[in-house]
């Protein structure tokens, strides 16, 4: 299913035209005199890609009574570039062969070009940020320093057995809940919205990041590969703590925490391997306890919401989280 | 010789002291929370670095008459932290492994960690920008869009021996002289001068980063490796072409100059195929004809700095002009 296709299903119709302008400003702003690299930076973006970020900056606006929309298209559409030349990098630093069905960028190009193309995103994101007002860059900014933290955190915690939720928690929150939460803070601060209503989307934002992660982290270990695109047992494979993984250690009786530190920080597995440590994890409460701490977070966006008047907006920010929630690829 | 005694021999001491403030500035903002990250960042600027680009800046604002230094100061260090950010990436991309006398970023932290604290550098240099009027992001962020640019156009061109002047000015011109011509922009700008004043100190920067890019091929073929740091050869070594070898190509006989692109498409060269190579480019006019080139921009930059009324800052400006040319490092 394309892109619109799958927004189509829950969006007000009037924020699947804004995502139309959106997707103009996007190509827009990536032409370039040389060829190639107008076609390396927006390869991925026509490979696909839901614009859940720029969705969710919309709806804000909306929800909060925004009413010139084109003051904020060109923040959402930078901040579909900012997670674009994330993916590139992120694709470079895991080496992954793909990336939304096709070969990643740096297969495709080079690890040199793939990095360059990635700054050239960066750069035209900051580059549409410039028109806005100092505290809307901030906000961005400071979301993808974040970001980049993250990634420091979760590389210096790879084969971190130890690994706490709160540690997990303060990763994820960087690398993933922070640019999310971003999006809801710019869209109502855009929107004309006080200070309250601004904090409340950012934590909307925040915690539907979490329970997004947490979410991935479940399907990781017991969803069905042919929807979600990617072999069970990555996290293991990867020596990535995951919120069941963190679980699971922490109830399961020694010898059997000893057998799943040992394949979780065993630099090669073997399928059997995976698949052992995965019957490991199933074996103990860890996949109920994630799906409970991912409804717990979901459950505090929901409260999040409070601080909006009702509209279709609203309501769409409320099936958002359903469709998190209830997400099988 | 540090940063300090270096620029201490020519600059204005009023700059040399604004110099400082920008250094603090720099470091206040590569703080973080992950102290990896602040290791990272802050590694490469603590191990050296002229500051040219930042000294520029202020040089500027000083030279059109621009007051108050603090509204300069803050994107001076922006600009470091971009040139910082781009060292960073280019190493990984070249897998160098050395910067400023010691091991480069990559090298110590490993590509993946070294990728992300240059998109934090990055990051961190566009938050400071966005408490800046949109122009004056725009002509940063230009500068850096054009500097990814370059960098592809160079690695496209790797291994071309038929490319042509203009293409090398086309490269150069994004890839090294973009930056330095933005440095003179903005510093005239946020100083208070027209049009024609911000345009004269954009191509001043323009020219003067031409030029220093040629001074730096001809190094590459008949510069002391003790004073340059690096080994003679390099350009061939890397299938690049400089100045010197575009000439030299145009001028030598039909078997030299096979042997020639022989030698410069070749993957992997001995020490004594380079020598070779150097030594049938030292036999033609080439580095005479490159000194000639490098005298014309030189000569275009000082013309362009007829915009300003005297001062010191114009006379240091100038100077900076035969420092470049008389380089043997």
């Amino acid at each position: 299913m394309d892109r619109k296709a799958k927004m189509a299903e829950f969006l007000d119709e009037q924020v699947i035209e804004d995502l139309d302008r959106v997707e103009e400003i996007i190509f827009e702003n990536l032409k370039s005199d040389v060829g190639l690299m107008e076609e390396m930076t927006q390869y991925l973006l026509k490979a696909g890609g839901k614009r859940v970020r720029p969705a969710f900056v919309l709806l804000t606006f909306r929800a909060v009574g925004g009413t010139d929309i084109e003051e904020v298209i060109p923040i959402a559409a930078a901040i579909e570039l900012i997670h674009t030349a994330t993916l590139i990098h992120d694709d470079i630093n895991d080496s992954s062969p793909t990336r939304r069905g096709l070969a990643s960028v740096n297969k495709r190009f080079g690890l040199a070009k793939a990095l360059v193309a990635g700054d050239y995103t960066f750069v035209k994101a900051f580059r549409i940020g410039g028109a806005y007002d100092g505290g809307i860059v901030k906000i961005i900014a400071d979301a993808c320093s974040g970001l980049a933290e993250g990634e420091v955190l979760q590389s210096m915690n790879r084969y971190n057995t130890d690994l706490t939720l709160e540690e997990y928690e303060r990763t994820i929150g960087k690398k993933t809940a922070g640019l999310i939460s971003a999006c809801g803070a710019v869209g109502a601060k855009l929107g004309g919205a006080g200070e309250d209503v601004v904090s409340g989307m950012s934590g909307y934002g925040y915690n539907l990041g979490l329970t997004f992660q947490i979410i991935d982290d479940i399907l990781d270990l017991e969803g069905d590969d042919s929807k979600t695109g990617k072999p069970l047992g990555t996290d293991i494979r990867e020596g990535q703590m995951s919120v069941p993984l963190i679980r699971a250690r922490s109830v399961l009786e020694p010898e059997k925490k000893k057998a799943l530190a040992d394949l979780i920080t065993k630099e090669e597995n073997t399928q059997d391997e995976i698949d052992r440590a995965i019957l490991i994890v199933r074996d103990t409460d860890a996949l109920d306890f994630s799906k409970g701490l991912a409804e717990e977070f979901a459950s505090k966006a929901r409260q999040a919401l409070e601080v909006l008047s009702d509209s279709d907006y609203k309501e769409n920010l409320n099936m958002l989280i359903d469709v998190v929630m209830e997400r099988d690829y």
